[in-house]
């Protein structure tokens, strides 16, 4: 999505480590209206048809994922990282290694809200390692439900997240695939689609 | 906002504790139509002429947040609970206690993105103790920005935080405030305005 890209050319920032820092525009200073066409296509890369669910991970990924389940006029659902009391029994759990925290942490998500029934879109802001993809899909499994797509914003190409979930038979889009973030700048991908 | 206070009969529980359960619609699985209706009542109840960013707080206000910064045609702040090493130097830090987490928390928000220039209006879910509340006004004032409003969509009304943010004079505005919850079920203060 070439507005993405020029977006990242133009505010993005490699730290060392190849971390990629866009928290102008993604996630911490929040863009909406960027939000908003990147929901668009979106919008135009899965079909809505028979969608009952938008799912996303705490924190980052939500502000993008709530204005994608207004454009498909869906509910969201947003896997909780565990912590807090305020979630009784009745839980799907997946335990995730998290790069950002170096450490374990449980994804959670009540039963209640994810059911057999359910055809889920998961979007999110990053991919890097995969690691809070897995624990969505690891999720979807455990409640029947059935994966019908996963939309990122910004994947990091050169770590190995994205390889791994498109060799599981996944559709797998993302708006801007990076290759290369370092001293030279950032690279993207050559679109095939 | 009757809407809401309708939806909140119909689906909230009441746990042991004074806990509302509302997150079939407002922070687990989010119903965005719902959402939508409630920024478009903030956008009745506050000016948008000068304001410049909705402020908010991870995890569980961003979606609504994120609804309301696009009703108001504005990006979407979200200050962080110190935990990730993505955030280099230059940050509004404000110490607050966590009850959910039962632990003293830190929250972030790049100096980059609020200045003096900048007119805020905050957002969030829930007002209980105003802990979190308390934070961003402090990061509000660390830089030198002005705050004009806040709009909550529950306050419970029973803990201190919604009498303490009106005695600081600010503009408090809550859709919702429950004045009782227990076996006997929840009760909503009667609207003055």
């Amino acid at each position: 999505m070439q507005l993405l890209k020029d977006r990242i050319l133009k505010e993005g920032k490699v730290l060392p480590g190849n971390i990629i820092k866009v928290d102008g525009f993604l996630n911490h200073r929040v863009d909406i209206a960027l939000m908003k066409e990147i929901a668009r296509e979106f919008r135009r890369l899965f079909k809505a048809d028979g969608l009952t669910a938008i799912l996303t991970v705490e924190a980052s990924g939500i502000a993008l994922a709530a204005v994608c389940a207004e454009e498909f006029g869906l509910p969201l659902l947003f896997a909780k990282k565990a912590k807090s009391d305020n979630i009784e029994g009745g839980l799907y759990r997946s335990d995730i290694y998290s790069y950002t925290y170096k450490k374990q942490v449980t994804l959670i998500l009540s039963k209640q809200w994810l059911t057999e029934k359910d055809r889920v879109l998961i979007i999110d802001d990053f991919l890097a390692n995969g690691e809070a993809l897995r624990g969505l899909i690891e999720i979807i499994k455990q409640a029947g439900a059935k994966l019908e797509g996963i939309g990122i914003a910004i994947e990091k190409g050169f770590q190995p997240g994205g390889e791994r979930i498109r060799r599981m038979g996944y559709d797998l889009k993302s708006l801007a695939i990076i290759d290369e973030a370092n001293d030279n700048g950032i690279k993207f991908r050559e679109e095939t689609r």
